[in-house]
């Protein structure tokens, strides 16, 4: 099932339900007024939304239009709790060139820090950033969304309550990512407004591009129309039911949560290309001694689309966003 | 203006306004649902719940009733977002004593953490965590709200938009607090659920106990029944106007953000006690060479509430818990 959520003046927009092909698409009004109240109350609404999409493909909605991904919002345009890892030890490796940290993290605890949740953006929205001396950088990363997961779950407990599969843009600013790093806090600076890209899958629906709770598919990423990297999304040193346990420790996970990958990486990077410009740097610096690479400027396009082993295009959508600068406080 | 939250059945609860000596109180929900809504449209709010509650010190209100802050709710049940400050520079000096932890950041940076905000607990309920084993931690702190402020607001601007001054207990589990450090990612295992004290009030509502956005009253913390500090927070190294500025680099803050103060902490701590007991751990490792106290075990209780400087109790309210074993999941 492929879910997806357009503006209707409210700031958790209206759910719609997509054609198989994700052509078109009907409000599920009648069922829920947005995703996040869906997922509060998944068991019911789920298989409700599920016969929708399937009066849709049959034909039988009056109320069906064409779904315009341009006008979408994220699917889920504000959460309550972001939790985003750094599951692919390839790039992990990277950055601590780049960021010339040592870390001395526990290898069997996942790392995952809490960012801004009250906002994501829009799959085409214009991303305003305070500085490009800031170190503008792109991080594409795959995301699942639960809906309640209570305190003390097991890995294999949390597998259930996996409900949706996302792709993520990260938005960093890698000046002050090692600053912040250095006090113990995590990112506040560093970590502004994630984007999603317009369409969140159900796990079915990616078919063999979901297994051992990995996204199984490659990550397109395009920076001003130039290839910059398609690592593929199964290298996860994690899985997503291992980082959903993870964050539930201690904590009750609300419904509507979203836990994040981390940049996709992978140990070949230099074939497949990076998901985010800071390892691209780390690997000149490896390679050729300094970082040749500059952080994005105002005005530089991102694009990131999934793609499945086979070729086919993925069923997120795009995000396909331009940085800018914020207008003055 | 002190206000309140009831249990209505709804997660954001029901706003009450209540009277001047906090004894009485009155739905607001013809001016707003919740405190979130409330803040929302505090420009439009503010006055009518002004205007109530001198109705309701006038005696004109024929809706009062008692206000019982047993049955209160955290003034803000849940949030968009919670970013705690660590302000006070004598409990960053112990806890790096505490953590055996080198912090290299910048002293004119605020440390600054994003935390859970899904969920702030009542300020009498019971704190479910999965082991005493972890190191069980109060951390007693005030806190502000905020409505929108735009990102890359000044101290100044950011000065204007505290609507609201909050006491805060920031539950914390020692063990796994320097384990999540080093990663530079900060805390997930390490801050489950914070609690609030029953009113929220406005800082015009602290009289003197409001000046150089900074908290000038004592926070008196019991432990089982004992003075465990009384620590006085004027002693902010950043006022909050600052943590909220800072706060505001890179993002917009949504309406009903929290910035919590970090723990309150004196350099007279000999003295004037600790606000949580990883902090008297310090000193007793730096006085005596081991830490002696013990953590919390399940079934302790922990009482905060701060205190005037000319002796009057402080307008909160009381937050007064029980830590208890969670539920298995």
């Amino acid at each position: 099932m492929k879910l997806a959520t357009l503006p209707n003046g409210t700031p958790d927009g209206q759910l719609v339900v997509l054609s198989g092909d994700g052509r078109r698409c009907v409000s599920a009004a009648a069922i829920a007024p947005s995703l996040q109240a869906a997922l509060e109350r998944w068991q019911d609404t789920e298989p409700a939304l599920r016969a929708l999409a399937a009066r849709l493909d049959a034909g039988s909605c009056a109320e069906a239009m064409p779904f315009e991904a341009a006008t979408a919002l994220a699917p889920l345009p504000r959460a309550w709790q972001w939790l985003d890892g750094s599951a692919f030890q390839s790039h992990g490796d990277l950055m601590d060139v780049v960021f010339k940290i040592e870390k001395k993290n526990d290898p069997t605890r996942p790392l995952m820090y809490q960012g801004l949740s009250n906002q994501f953006l829009a799959p085409g929205a214009d991303v305003p950033l305070p500085s490009a001396d800031d170190a503008i950088d792109f991080e594409g990363e795959f995301g699942v969304i639960t809906d309640t997961v209570p305190m003390g779950a097991s890995a294999a407990q949390a597998a259930s309550h996996i409900r949706l599969v996302v792709l993520i843009n990260d938005w960093s600013l890698r000046r002050i990512a090692p600053v912040e790093m250095k006090t113990g806090f995590g990112w506040i600076h560093a970590k502004p407004a994630c984007s999603m890209a317009p369409i969140a899958v159900t796990p079915d629906e990616l078919g063999a591009g979901w297994r051992d709770a990995r996204v199984q598919m490659r990550l397109e990423v395009d920076w001003n129309g130039q290839r910059f990297g398609a690592a593929h999304g199964g290298a996860m040193g994690f899985g997503f039911d291992q980082l959903v346990a993870h964050a539930a420790y201690s904590r009750d996970l609300v419904a509507g949560t979203v836990i994040g990958s981390g940049t996709v990486s992978n140990s070949d990077y230099r074939t497949v290309g990076s998901s985010c410009i800071a390892e691209r740097r780390a690997i000149e610096t490896v390679d050729q001694g300094e970082a040749r690479t500059p952080y994005m400027a105002f005005g530089d396009r991102v694009r990131m689309q999934a793609r499945h082993e086979d070729g086919r295009d993925g069923p997120f959508g795009a995000i396909d966003q331009r940085v800018v600068q914020r207008a003055k406080a």
